[in-house]
């Protein structure tokens, strides 16, 4: 598959959805010429929404944070978080009991904010769990992983609670070559033990890409192939937008090289409508 | 989990989703008592929405079905399958070539009737593949096995395509012991062999959740928590319906015994918000 | 990881194991100067063990086979099949009852000659199986797909039985390009279907590895230092020979080209001693 | 299935293989009459082998702790244990450079005992690990999860190195109800975070079984169908048996709880051919 500018097909649509980490930002900050990118794509009209696997921070923290690394002009209401989704999700399904957590106290913060008492696991006394009525893995921080995994393992073996994992992500680069197991990898870890599946949120699964499409229409009416996919994942963003029914742009600047782009396409399957080499290309 | 009575718990909803299989109809042809209990639901309003994961009838020939095993009133836009979300998608995404398949012709008919050719995998001539531009997964009859499905492995080595699965259950009742190999296990074993993902349509996947979601708000105003889900499987209709933030109903008529019930619940961690014998309990 | 010479590597050992199809022989027949190779290591007193994950022919039937393709001085205990790991465990573990299976006649035949009488899966009646104590996949041939898997499938679901996997191959060549699913691949799938593990006889698995190490040393005095592995397939042959504690060379004249190998030793974790071209090389 | 006397079954044969933890012992220590059963089998001339997956002592620190215990007259070379597995393979296929290990310092002292240094990923420098030759999973204890952890996913993301699970178990008991998680867990959440299957030592792969197999036969002539495996665990003990080739006994006394056991041996299919209470029953 070739290469082709980002710009000549982003123009093409009334409506680009962007992955944040490795499409606009990575771990050296904001990537040159994104807001360019930005500010070009809204001289042409076209709507923009930011998909995020992100359940550390608040929608407003998040867009706080787009204006520390210098983007300007992020609307709040135009980011969507996994986080999001796991707070909604609680908000309609457990109207009772207190919800058990792994994660920051910050992060608890926001998204527990339903009204429920919420507690994290090492404060949780395993033999007095009866008003317990869900558990959440919220962040990689915040706790201590020996003692407090080991804890939630034996939470989940005594009880049968909805387990929420409100980042799917297994792992999240820390520098140019380097690593860290997410949420979702420690959430992975646990279901292992236990033989069980838990509820995911964030890309691939489609709530993010429902919201961010229903919130898109409260400005204006848009089909989904007016709407373009943008990340630099295969098996979260492609795949996602994929399924969604979105067109897809696959770019280079983040997860996935330019020397690995059509071995990971080709053994993976996913198969992206489009490769740029960034969003600035 | 305790068993209550349906009729009870649907009456605190707006609107009801249903499985087909296991909920309105088994081996034997329709539940007893299932017209009355649908004419109840609609006699206090609650609108009904049929959620099936089934590729081998269209909308109509699903409507016609149902007439035919003598449950009246169904109207042809109160069925989704996940046929028709497959049709879409390859409407959505794929503007030209030819679309391989296996299944049987009427399948075809009815879900690539996007205004591009359709092709058996038996008439395709795998030295020739240059316009094939994805390939579905429609049914388990219409072919023969042995030739066929190793043709598939083979055409999917020869060429990395976008691949569709319209029904993603592995298997389907025949009899009150019975199974058969469904669409979705003869995909699970050509991904099997090629150590890829297809892109699968149907419960648990949320396509069809959404979907029904946004007809019925065609019909007025429907919030998440005013629909219920009920199924007879846990992994697909609990399982998506809780992933889609409605409240879930697992019956006892089809897959789920009552001897299992609890146990499956326990051993799979997806817990359904109420359980019942059947919808005429 | 570089190539090396075969002879240079294999000289180094004083018994060298070697897998079949992708080694001494191909779909065209046997590999150009196999024989050669095969003579320079007798010449040097090197022992030779033929390890193939094959059930569909006897010791005998596979010594033959060998002759007729033109090469010469295979004597049959210097063959060992995953067939024959298979039917010592059936030989020990069922003493009594039928064994039902899929595959050909002839398989049944040499595999199952333990005294027990064997039944094809077509030819079991499903409401009279008080009498079947085991099931084996032989092969993939000498049935009907659809009917005959689903009713193993069925057979499977009303009777708790060992279940034996007589080749765990997912998949074997069949040309230059094309492969067809094996009898591992079609276990697979009743695997899935069913949500069970079966036993599965056939390299990776120690069985034939074992086996080939005892009957070696009836024949002088072999360390496990002292034995090469040769394969042309990661994850079976060096996969196996690595847990078994052997040297291993993985060899590009079969299922790993050139220009893969280092890919996929990178991409798997399971990484040979030594690469050769060939073992005529 | 029913239960049966252990003694009356296990007086049937020339050998017994004991698993240790929920056999011989539990989180309570020695089990009630362990002590006259060991002594009852060796007065009947009946040959004691214990296999146990543990990586944290050698094999004569186990002989000490079952004395500490009260069980007395369990040789030292009658202990099999899945860390004498992987010191071997590292002697036999690591032949220079270091052992990096995730673990204490007391397993890595006599697993790495091999003339090879040995060092804990906290003290390899990620920017100079030129030397480091191979990759040892040791023990869930000795080293902080977070930091570690991570910083093994990197070095192994850096580096492809042969990597050894010595202990694949994913949890053990630590008290009534509660479990920590093991080595094997660890390594699993490794693997998933590479997508890479690492090299496992330990039941139910069979290389414990044939050194304990190899081992008594140094002591007499004993064939696989006159040796007995007795097992707490279906998915350990009873496969690798099963698969070794060695008639089964399941035993109520650990993982397995009378309850539960038909459930899962029909869940899984993993079939002992007895099950009793204990082996002091």
């Amino acid at each position: 598959m070739n290469e082709v500018s980002f710009i000549t097909v982003a123009e093409k649509f009334k409506a680009v959805f962007l992955d944040s980490y490795g499409v606009l930002k990575n771990y050296n900050g904001l990537i040159d010429g994104v807001q360019e990118a930005i500010d070009h794509l809204r001289s042409k009209g076209i709507a923009i929404r930011i998909l995020t696997n992100d359940a550390s921070r608040s929608q407003q923290q998040q867009a706080e944070s787009f204006v520390r690394l210098g983007l300007k002009g992020i609307d709040t209401h135009e980011i969507v978080t996994s986080g999001m989704m796991a707070r909604q999700y609680l908000q309609q399904k457990i109207l009772e009991g207190k919800i058990g957590y792994l994660g920051t106290e910050n992060s608890a913060e926001y998204i527990l904010q339903s009204g429920l008492e919420h507690i994290p696991v090492r404060d949780i006394d395993l033999n007095n769990i009866d008003d317990i009525a869900a558990f959440v893995f919220l962040d990689d921080e915040g706790f201590d992983w020996n003692e407090d995994i080991n804890k939630t393992v034996n939470l989940l073996r005594r009880k049968n609670l909805p387990v929420i994992v409100a980042n799917s992500d297994k792992l999240y680069p820390v520098s140019k070559n380097d690593v860290a197991v997410a949420t979702g990898g420690i959430a992975k870890l646990v279901e292992n033990m236990l033989g069980k599946k838990f509820i995911h949120f964030g890309k691939p699964d489609s709530q993010m890409f429902m919201y961010a499409y229903d919130e898109l229409n409260l400005y204006g009416s848009f089909s989904k192939h007016e709407i373009l996919m943008v990340g630099d994942t295969l098996h979260t963003d492609i795949l996602g937008g994929n399924k969604f029914g979105l067109k897809t742009t696959l770019v280079l600047s983040g997860n996935t090289s330019e020397s690995d782009a059509n071995l990971h396409i080709n053994s993976t399957g996913i198969i992206p409508d489009f490769i740029c080499r960034s969003i600035v290309s």
